[in-house]
């Protein structure tokens, strides 16, 4: 049964809410745009408020909801992987990386506030996650478990480590290892990270960290795989960035290597099997089951 | 009185001993260059293991070490200074930043490594720089004070911020506020920080932390207008990197707004300060008494 999305469902409307929440966090604690250094400000406000599916945060709030937490001790945490991926997507754009002058529907950071400027406001981001936990989770010893599991997921280990091998491998010849590592590491990383982070942040027992762990990383090896369906399949203005990318650029995605069919099929598995592995958290991940189906059945 | 920095004094080889520590330390924990990803690792590695004054690591060791902490505590802490000094570096001499191509008397980063890569092997030293406070300091509550301190100095409220204003002030006319603004932000800050953190690592009390925040910034800002002074007076083999830069890039220096003598008695005098403000911690802050001389009298 697909997964009712429609305005007023039951996901889309406890997703909005979330999401208002979020941004509203964001918006009160992200540097002003008025105060010195403007510019510098200006540029991490442009690509932390600029819409998003906000996956990530979502994720770690709708885990810590489930696990018994409450949403003014995730907040931040949630908070901090947006940052930490909006970090990635401004890094990503710059033109030594994947060159990209859209991103969600807008002029990319760089393109806006030139590319030093986007360097910089990449590292003020990265750090400012750090700085969100670290002051937002008062139990020092859940900020700390969360802050070390956030770094070694986002580091050389995760997401940049990914990003390293993914530049390396544009115009390889395509290949299901290589592959696999790289939407491990440069996108399952940093959305199993956001998952388990709503359990941490709790401190809920090894076995819920278990289990939502390998929901994790399902819901986000399914949605890199969409990502890369969406990319041939989509339209620019559909995606709010540039489609058709990855072929251009060469790059080692799922319908290259695997098919069209095979990947669509793929992400299907995936998001069941998401949804199995919560099973021991019964009815309080209702809407972790319908994020997972939302994940494969997204149009951008 | 000069500090004697000669082979076998006293305050050399308590530093040499300590630069031995934090190295050895950094390249066991640094991800090893045979593991991937293998150029992302080389990259973080050449850039941390190049040598440097290692004026932060050393500055959060002798801190500690002055407020009665053990070394091994204070070790990881040092390092992620030093791994945060490395990636803004690596971020600093990219062509759209200040665009260097000698740092340490070696090629930069991005001239061995590729722009790309560069920006990815700065990315993964912050995020590690974090990870590695996590996971080194046993106490989640000092963990987590240290965290906080370090990502406010580093970010943009700190280093990011000064940097930012730097950039935007490339050929502004001399203009002391804006000068004061941007050393306060831009070195200042983490050299603050590194300080900061030796006395935060160990837990010690408010009165401590004042006495050392404030040799912190004097030390930091008597660093900073050494490096103007010696950007104008050093050669490019002296310095290890390229000599005479500020002025072709037209940056606000201290020489260029105070003139040289003034800039040069000033750092003597921020000196003096500096020690003076460790007073109330006795005969156990020695070693920090001669970093502060050390500072003032470096040639490189």
């Amino acid at each position: 049964m697909a997964t009712d999305l429609s305005p007023g469902s039951n996901l889309e409307s406890a997703l909005e809410t979330k999401r208002k929440l979020l941004e509203d966090f964001l918006d009160r604690h992200l540097p002003p745009e008025d105060r010195e250094p403007r510019t510098l400000h200006q540029a991490m406000r442009y690509s932390v408020l600029s819409g998003g599916k906000r996956i990530r945060p979502l994720l770690t709030l709708l885990v810590a909801e489930a696990v018994g937490g409450k949403v003014e001790e995730s907040l931040p945490v949630a908070a901090a992987f947006e940052c930490i991926h909006a970090y990635s997507l401004i890094h990503d754009d710059l033109p030594c990386m994947d060159d990209d002058d859209l991103r969600r529907g807008r002029a990319t950071n760089h393109k806006v506030y030139g590319e030093a400027m986007a360097v910089l406001a990449g590292d003020a981001l990265l750090t400012f996650a750090f700085e969100l936990v670290a002051e937002g989770v008062a139990d020092p010893r859940k900020a700390s478990a969360v802050l070390l599991d956030m770094a070694h997921f986002a580091g050389a280990s995760g997401m940049v480590g990914g990003q390293a091998i993914d530049i390396e491998s544009d115009g390889a010849e395509p290949d299901p290892k290589q592959l696999e590592k790289i939407h491990r590491l440069k996108t399952q990383a940093l959305i199993t990270a956001s998952a388990r982070a709503g359990v941490l942040v709790v401190g809920s027992d090894d076995e819920t960290l278990r289990c939502v762990t390998s929901y994790g990383e399902k819901v986000g090896l399914a949605f890199q795989i969409m990502d890369d369906l969406l990319d041939e399949e989509g339209t620019t203005d559909q995606l709010g960035k540039t489609a058709g990318k990855d072929r251009t650029q060469k790059k080692l995605t799922f319908p290259r290597v695997h098919g069209r069919a095979e990947s669509r099929a793929r992400a299907g598995t995936l998001a069941r099997e998401a949804k199995e592995a919560l099973h021991p958290l019964g009815t309080s991940a209702r809407l972790l089951l319908s994020l997972a189906d939302y994940v494969v059945e997204r149009k951008r």
